[in-house]
Protein backbone atom coordinates (compact mmCIF):
# COMPACT_ATOMS: atom_id res chain seq x y z
CA UNK A 1 0.00 0.00 0.00
CA UNK A 2 1.42 3.54 -0.97
CA UNK A 3 1.44 5.78 2.19
CA UNK A 4 1.23 2.86 4.76
CA UNK A 5 3.78 3.69 7.28
CA UNK A 6 4.02 0.20 8.78
CA UNK A 7 4.33 -1.58 4.84
CA UNK A 8 7.32 0.92 4.47
CA UNK A 9 8.95 -0.75 7.53
CA UNK A 10 8.47 -3.94 6.77
CA UNK A 11 10.05 -2.87 3.36
CA UNK A 12 12.67 -1.44 4.99
CA UNK A 13 12.12 2.09 3.27
CA UNK A 14 11.75 3.50 6.94
CA UNK A 15 13.67 2.41 9.45
CA UNK A 16 12.89 0.68 12.66
CA UNK A 17 14.19 -1.20 15.65
CA UNK A 18 13.48 -4.63 14.26
CA UNK A 19 13.62 -7.28 17.06
CA UNK A 20 11.47 -10.06 15.28
CA UNK A 21 11.15 -10.93 11.18
CA UNK A 22 9.72 -13.84 9.64
CA UNK A 23 8.12 -14.60 6.24
CA UNK A 24 4.55 -13.36 7.45
CA UNK A 25 5.40 -10.66 10.04
CA UNK A 26 7.75 -8.42 11.63
CA UNK A 27 8.40 -6.84 15.04
CA UNK A 28 9.71 -3.60 15.97
CA UNK A 29 9.73 -1.20 19.21
CA UNK A 30 6.92 1.42 19.54
CA UNK A 31 8.50 4.85 18.80
CA UNK A 32 5.96 6.39 21.24
CA UNK A 33 6.19 3.34 24.39
CA UNK A 34 2.92 3.04 26.30
CA UNK A 35 4.58 0.68 28.63
CA UNK A 36 8.56 -0.25 29.75
CA UNK A 37 8.29 -2.59 26.91
CA UNK A 38 6.32 -2.15 23.78
CA UNK A 39 6.50 -3.44 20.64
CA UNK A 40 4.24 -3.92 17.66
CA UNK A 41 3.54 -7.19 15.43
CA UNK A 42 2.40 -6.40 11.97
CA UNK A 43 1.85 -8.52 9.14
CA UNK A 44 4.65 -7.69 6.40
CA UNK A 45 1.57 -7.68 3.83
CA UNK A 46 -1.21 -5.35 4.18
CA UNK A 47 -3.77 -8.27 4.27
CA UNK A 48 -5.98 -5.76 6.82
CA UNK A 49 -6.59 -2.34 8.07
CA UNK A 50 -7.47 -3.40 11.48
CA UNK A 51 -9.10 -6.57 13.28
CA UNK A 52 -12.23 -5.60 12.60
CA UNK A 53 -11.94 -7.28 9.20
CA UNK A 54 -10.92 -10.62 10.02
CA UNK A 55 -12.14 -13.73 9.02
CA UNK A 56 -11.68 -17.76 8.89
CA UNK A 57 -9.02 -16.86 6.03
CA UNK A 58 -6.84 -14.92 8.74
CA UNK A 59 -6.97 -17.92 11.53
CA UNK A 60 -3.36 -19.32 10.82
CA UNK A 61 -1.74 -15.46 10.58
CA UNK A 62 -3.73 -14.36 13.99
CA UNK A 63 -2.74 -17.57 15.80
CA UNK A 64 0.79 -17.14 14.45
CA UNK A 65 0.99 -13.63 15.71
CA UNK A 66 0.18 -14.58 19.22
CA UNK A 67 2.69 -17.13 18.89
CA UNK A 68 5.25 -14.94 17.66
CA UNK A 69 4.38 -12.73 21.24
CA UNK A 70 4.65 -15.52 23.17
CA UNK A 71 8.23 -15.95 22.11
CA UNK A 72 8.93 -12.42 22.63
CA UNK A 73 7.86 -12.24 25.71
CA UNK A 74 10.27 -14.97 26.57
CA UNK A 75 13.08 -13.51 25.37
CA UNK A 76 12.49 -10.00 26.68
CA UNK A 77 11.77 -11.71 30.45
CA UNK A 78 8.54 -11.62 30.58
CA UNK A 79 7.81 -14.16 33.21
CA UNK A 80 4.90 -12.60 34.89
CA UNK A 81 2.66 -11.58 32.25
CA UNK A 82 2.36 -9.68 29.62
CA UNK A 83 -0.55 -7.22 27.44
CA UNK A 84 -1.72 -7.35 23.90
CA UNK A 85 -3.87 -4.77 22.47
CA UNK A 86 -5.39 -4.58 19.21
CA UNK A 87 -6.91 -1.06 18.43
CA UNK A 88 -9.39 -1.14 15.65
CA UNK A 89 -10.60 2.29 14.59
CA UNK A 90 -9.87 5.94 15.25
CA UNK A 91 -12.11 5.98 18.49
CA UNK A 92 -9.62 3.47 19.78
CA UNK A 93 -6.88 5.38 19.23
CA UNK A 94 -5.60 3.37 15.82
CA UNK A 95 -3.60 5.66 13.89
CA UNK A 96 -1.96 3.59 11.10
CA UNK A 97 -4.82 1.36 9.34
CA UNK A 98 -2.36 -1.71 8.45
CA UNK A 99 -3.34 -4.55 11.54
CA UNK A 100 -1.35 -4.26 14.09
CA UNK A 101 -0.80 -5.62 17.76
CA UNK A 102 0.76 -4.03 20.69
CA UNK A 103 3.00 -6.00 23.23
CA UNK A 104 2.89 -4.84 26.49
CA UNK A 105 5.57 -5.44 29.28
CA UNK A 106 6.53 -4.06 32.57
CA UNK A 107 4.73 -1.96 34.97
CA UNK A 108 0.88 -1.71 33.68
CA UNK A 109 -2.05 0.71 33.96
CA UNK A 110 -5.40 0.46 33.26
CA UNK A 111 -6.28 -1.28 29.65
CA UNK A 112 -8.50 1.64 28.63
CA UNK B 1 -11.90 -26.84 35.06
CA UNK B 2 -13.49 -26.92 38.93
CA UNK B 3 -13.25 -23.94 40.66
CA UNK B 4 -13.12 -21.70 37.44
CA UNK B 5 -15.41 -18.84 37.19
CA UNK B 6 -15.56 -18.26 33.87
CA UNK B 7 -15.90 -22.01 33.33
CA UNK B 8 -19.32 -21.45 35.90
CA UNK B 9 -20.41 -18.63 34.14
CA UNK B 10 -20.54 -20.95 30.72
CA UNK B 11 -22.03 -23.67 32.27
CA UNK B 12 -24.59 -21.15 33.71
CA UNK B 13 -24.05 -22.14 37.32
CA UNK B 14 -22.57 -18.28 38.23
CA UNK B 15 -25.21 -15.73 36.42
CA UNK B 16 -24.08 -13.08 33.90
CA UNK B 17 -25.28 -10.27 31.66
CA UNK B 18 -24.48 -12.47 28.66
CA UNK B 19 -24.33 -10.75 25.49
CA UNK B 20 -23.62 -13.81 22.92
CA UNK B 21 -23.45 -17.22 22.85
CA UNK B 22 -22.68 -19.43 19.99
CA UNK B 23 -21.58 -23.67 20.44
CA UNK B 24 -17.72 -22.36 21.26
CA UNK B 25 -17.75 -19.02 22.99
CA UNK B 26 -20.12 -16.97 25.07
CA UNK B 27 -19.94 -13.25 25.64
CA UNK B 28 -20.84 -11.07 28.50
CA UNK B 29 -20.79 -7.90 30.64
CA UNK B 30 -17.69 -7.41 32.63
CA UNK B 31 -18.97 -6.51 36.46
CA UNK B 32 -15.97 -4.04 37.16
CA UNK B 33 -16.42 -2.23 33.36
CA UNK B 34 -13.02 -0.28 32.56
CA UNK B 35 -14.76 1.80 30.19
CA UNK B 36 -17.86 2.76 29.07
CA UNK B 37 -18.40 -0.88 26.82
CA UNK B 38 -17.00 -3.74 28.37
CA UNK B 39 -17.68 -7.00 27.49
CA UNK B 40 -15.39 -10.06 28.03
CA UNK B 41 -15.76 -13.26 25.03
CA UNK B 42 -14.65 -16.67 26.64
CA UNK B 43 -14.21 -19.45 24.88
CA UNK B 44 -16.45 -21.78 26.70
CA UNK B 45 -14.08 -24.83 27.05
CA UNK B 46 -11.25 -24.07 29.28
CA UNK B 47 -8.92 -24.71 26.42
CA UNK B 48 -6.33 -22.31 27.77
CA UNK B 49 -5.41 -20.55 30.93
CA UNK B 50 -4.41 -17.33 28.56
CA UNK B 51 -3.16 -16.29 25.08
CA UNK B 52 0.50 -17.50 26.00
CA UNK B 53 -0.45 -21.12 25.09
CA UNK B 54 -2.42 -20.21 21.80
CA UNK B 55 -0.62 -22.73 18.85
CA UNK B 56 -1.95 -23.08 15.45
CA UNK B 57 -4.39 -25.96 16.79
CA UNK B 58 -6.16 -23.03 18.30
CA UNK B 59 -6.31 -20.92 14.96
CA UNK B 60 -9.65 -20.91 14.01
CA UNK B 61 -11.12 -20.59 17.94
CA UNK B 62 -8.78 -17.40 17.84
CA UNK B 63 -10.23 -16.29 14.35
CA UNK B 64 -14.09 -16.68 15.52
CA UNK B 65 -13.67 -14.82 18.79
CA UNK B 66 -12.14 -11.64 16.60
CA UNK B 67 -15.27 -12.29 14.03
CA UNK B 68 -17.54 -12.39 17.50
CA UNK B 69 -16.01 -9.14 18.56
CA UNK B 70 -16.46 -7.61 15.41
CA UNK B 71 -20.40 -8.75 15.56
CA UNK B 72 -20.91 -7.09 19.35
CA UNK B 73 -19.11 -3.72 18.15
CA UNK B 74 -21.99 -3.65 15.46
CA UNK B 75 -24.40 -4.47 17.62
CA UNK B 76 -23.23 -2.18 19.99
CA UNK B 77 -23.17 0.53 17.72
CA UNK B 78 -19.46 1.28 18.15
CA UNK B 79 -18.62 2.29 14.55
CA UNK B 80 -15.85 4.62 15.43
CA UNK B 81 -13.88 1.72 16.48
CA UNK B 82 -13.08 -0.49 19.78
CA UNK B 83 -9.63 -1.84 21.87
CA UNK B 84 -9.21 -5.81 22.03
CA UNK B 85 -7.26 -6.89 25.27
CA UNK B 86 -6.23 -9.97 26.65
CA UNK B 87 -4.12 -10.07 29.48
CA UNK B 88 -1.86 -13.02 29.76
CA UNK B 89 -0.25 -13.50 33.43
CA UNK B 90 -0.66 -11.39 37.07
CA UNK B 91 1.38 -8.61 35.99
CA UNK B 92 -0.91 -8.06 33.17
CA UNK B 93 -3.64 -7.91 35.51
CA UNK B 94 -5.14 -11.63 34.57
CA UNK B 95 -7.06 -12.74 37.53
CA UNK B 96 -9.04 -15.45 36.06
CA UNK B 97 -6.87 -18.20 34.45
CA UNK B 98 -9.61 -18.75 31.63
CA UNK B 99 -8.77 -17.30 28.09
CA UNK B 100 -10.58 -14.56 27.87
CA UNK B 101 -10.89 -11.34 25.84
CA UNK B 102 -11.94 -7.90 26.65
CA UNK B 103 -13.86 -5.85 24.22
CA UNK B 104 -13.63 -1.97 25.21
CA UNK B 105 -15.52 0.81 23.83
CA UNK B 106 -16.96 4.41 24.38
CA UNK B 107 -14.62 6.65 25.45
CA UNK B 108 -11.02 5.30 26.03
CA UNK B 109 -7.83 5.75 28.11
CA UNK B 110 -4.49 5.14 27.26
CA UNK B 111 -3.78 1.06 26.77
CA UNK B 112 -1.29 0.63 29.58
Amino acid sequence: MDNCIFCKIAAGEIPSKKIYEDERVMAFYDIAPAAPVHVLIIPKEHVLESAREITDEHAALIAHIYQVIARLADELKLDGGYRVVTNAGPDAGQTVMHLHFHLLGGKLGPMA
